[in-house]
């Protein structure tokens, strides 16, 4: 059992790892901004003899002793991220930094919640993990794409220079219940519209493909990875199947109403048509793949969505 | 006549920055760590009143009241942005972050020197401005490009969010006098051996080409961005000609002594066959091109390196 750091642990995929961690049995301790993150996604642990929250931005340094840190601190969302695109460079960079000097300092390991996002409109499909990429470096979504790239640096860097045990994954779209509601992505927009009976909303003609895991995988696949003993990374975590917008929709009926209209709206400018992980290294380095179809990984989290839009039942 | 701060002011492009800004009658504050560079490259304004040095590391905030920035202070050659790649990461960040705070504050307008590595290993030739690059996250040259890169990402959301006055020009090679000795870059190199009577080293079968600008005419448009009102760049600034590194080695040979031998080492690896400037932004915008020749800038260059290498005659 260890004592482990989680940065952005009162947010989506923050707060299930801690779960997970929790559940394992290990110390935990969650520092969070609380700019997306809430404070119930962590309700139950509060009180918890091994769990502490501490309030706190991560681009200030922050000590305690651990043994392991997972850095997830980080608007994810491009509405979120855009809000105050300086604030996320300087989340990314600064926080990353700290978050090394502590590891480098402790001795402790150091994992990067690190995103697809670093492929930029990417000219390979899928993406595997030595791919540079195509990023615009001075676009209004710079802030996060560069943001995380120069992420990675900073850790292979100190992994480099001071020998820190860096784990660098590369995260692919994530679903799942706590999603911050109002993000603007496809599946909470989706849902969320489903349960107030608004008409489901389409970008373009809805062939475009995405790739969707459910956030139980990845959760364990950051486990697995930060708990091997030879690699690195980066690797990509992602689930391979992959849908469109239309058969996303459809689930999305069967499941919540299937009586719902579908809105056409415009093709948002620049929308990649297809994004999807090639996860072979996963596979091969942890034996991991993701267990949860789509279907599945919907049901707990439409219900997770009526609970906050409707109120408790 | 304005009050100018110049970064990296006791370097190599930024002494000479400095002698123009100086001899334009404006007042002159040069920041610098004398990391590589040296005092003796503005000796001759030390005691001008209109000259101020302050050795300050811009990974730590810094205070004037001014009206413009060059912001050229970071680590430009292999060899020295390898030393400490976390320091260039943080020269990079900080240094730029901290600049264009001070621009917010104080108004000013702000230039960044990058460089023509944020396209990486191009696939695309010559490079214009909206190429978006082939530059690894990951590697042990990352510090500089993907530090540059994020440099001009800060550079535009501080435009975009604070209405700071950016300009941002990307460098190709450049030479001339008071160029750092030991950087390993070809010109450097190829010189101090001629002028020790050593053989020249090129580097496979020399017949790949590279395109060099004489300071004086990188300076002088340099000026001429930050000059302007209209544009924010970014904007190449580089010679196009372009010599094979043998047809530079027999330049270098007639100019210093025609009997030096030329060896033949093995090729770097990944060395990119070719790399060339796009000026035609700068021609269309600013109506500026090199105007030095290789052959003429080499002479100033080989008698201030004789001066350097041999002593004073
Ligand atoms: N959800 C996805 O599909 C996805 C995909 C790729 C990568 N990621 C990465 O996973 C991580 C978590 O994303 P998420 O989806 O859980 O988003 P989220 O917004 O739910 O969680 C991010 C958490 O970080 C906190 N935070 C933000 N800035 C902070 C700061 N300066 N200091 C301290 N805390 C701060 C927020 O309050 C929030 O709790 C992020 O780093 C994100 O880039 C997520
Ligand atoms: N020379 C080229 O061909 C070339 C090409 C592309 C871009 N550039 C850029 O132009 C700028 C100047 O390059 P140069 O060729 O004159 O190199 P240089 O090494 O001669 O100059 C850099 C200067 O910055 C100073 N410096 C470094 N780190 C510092 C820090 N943390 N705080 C304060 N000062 C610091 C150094 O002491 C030096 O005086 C750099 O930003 C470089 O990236 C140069
Ligand atoms: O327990 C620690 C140790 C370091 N840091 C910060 O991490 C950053 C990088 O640390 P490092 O030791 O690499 O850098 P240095 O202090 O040498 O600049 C610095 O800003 C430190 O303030 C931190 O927040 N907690
Ligand atoms: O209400 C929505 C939100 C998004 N999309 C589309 O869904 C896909 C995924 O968008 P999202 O922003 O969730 O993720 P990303 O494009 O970053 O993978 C894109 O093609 C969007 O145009 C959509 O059709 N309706
Ligand atoms: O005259 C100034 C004004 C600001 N800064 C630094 O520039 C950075 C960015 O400033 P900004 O105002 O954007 O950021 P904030 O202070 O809001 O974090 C901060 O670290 C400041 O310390 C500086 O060095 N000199
Ligand atoms: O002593 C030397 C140093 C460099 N080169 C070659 O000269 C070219 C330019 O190298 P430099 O490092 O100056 O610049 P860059 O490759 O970054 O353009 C490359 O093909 C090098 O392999 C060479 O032949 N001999």
């Amino acid at each position: 059992h260890k004592r482990i750091l989680v940065t952005g642990g009162a947010g989506f995929i923050g707060s299930h790892l801690v779960d997970r961690l929790m559940e394992d049995g290990n110390e935990v301790i969650v520092v969070d901004s609380l700019f997306t993150g809430k404070k119930d996604n962590f309700a139950k642990w509060r009180l918890h003899p091994r769990f502490e929250f501490f309030r706190h931005d991560v681009t200030e340094p922050f000590n305690a002793e651990i043994d392991h840190i997972y850095h997830l601190a980080c608007p994810a969302s491009p509405v979120h991220y855009k809000y105050n695109a300086i604030k996320t460079i300087k989340t990314n960079v600064l926080g990353t930094m700290h978050m090394l000097g502590l590891a480098k300092r402790t001795g402790a390991r150091f994992l990067l919640a690190s995103t697809s996002e670093v492929y930029g409109d990417p000219e390979v499909h899928p993406q595997t993990e030595d791919y540079w990429g195509n990023v615009n470096p001075i676009g209004v979504r710079s802030c996060y794409d560069e943001g995380k790239r120069v992420s990675e640096t900073l850790a292979f860097d100190y992994n480099r220079q001071h020998g820190v045990e860096i784990r660098v994954v590369r995260i692919f779209n994530t679903y799942g219940p706590r999603m911050v509601l109002n993000d603007g992505r496809v599946v909470s927009n989706f849902v969320g519209q489903a349960i107030r009976g608004d008409p489901l909303t389409i970008y373009g003609d809805g062939l475009q493909t995405r790739s969707f895991c459910y956030v139980s995988d990845l959760v364990d696949g950051m486990v697995r990875m930060m708990n091997q003993d030879s690699f690195l990374g980066p690797i990509n975590m992602g689930n391979p199947g992959e849908f469109t917008m239309k058969e996303l929709a459809e689930i999305i009926k069967e499941l919540v109403n299937p009586k719902l209209d579908i809105k056409y709206l415009p093709a948002t400018p620049d929308d990649p048509m297809k994004r999807k992980p090639d996860i072979s290294k996963a596979k091969n380095f942890l034996g991991w793949e993701p267990k949860i179809a789509l279907r599945d990984g919907l049901v707990p989290m439409v219900e997770d969505f009526k609970k906050r839009i409707l109120g408790a039942p």
